[in-house]
């Protein structure tokens, strides 16, 4: 077994939260703070302090737009952050394998 | 994208050093203090702390013996911890499949 790869999770992707933050993003080209909050049952605080863990670590990029007079908040995976949840989820892919044969 | 699997991932399992120390010990009938210690390059501290999450989860069941007048401390999965490894990989497997597609 290559133990290297659990060393190798990145913490800041790993934590269940911000796992099922990314995913979504991964998916979409941008999502609102609404529906990923409603998609995650996340409170807004929890939701709040995760997307900021991800935004300083590069990965996501949160803009503060308007749509019919309220404030909207959308978020979106930096190309960074795509490149790390992809090696991300090649590692969790190798550690479902190795855990199967 | 079903967002339960995220919600569902057990966090005495997730965490990364316990995610080795429990694929390691998938793979064996049992494994000394020392050879996980060993092959997850843990401190005695840190391995000795997440055995004992493992422990009190139910999940590893830890014996003190002696071998060539020297204490030794082998580890092994319980029934239990097996069940809920199992149930851990499937979901991590569900994870990986959602971000391929």
């Amino acid at each position: 077994m290559n133990t290297e790869c659990f060393q190798q999770l990145e913490k800041v992707i790993h934590e269940r939260g911000r796992m099922g933050i990314m995913s979504l993003l991964a998916a979409s080209p941008e999502l609102s703070f609404t529906d990923i909050k409603q998609m995650l049952e996340m409170t807004d605080g929890n939701l709040s302090v995760h997307l900021r863990t991800l935004q300083q670590a590069g990965y996501v990029q949160v803009s503060k737009t308007f749509a019919r007079n309220r404030p909207l908040t959308t978020c979106r995976l930096t190309s960074e952050g795509k490149t790390a949840f992809e090696r991300y989820i090649g590692l969790l892919e190798r550690i479902v394998r190795q855990n199967r044969s």
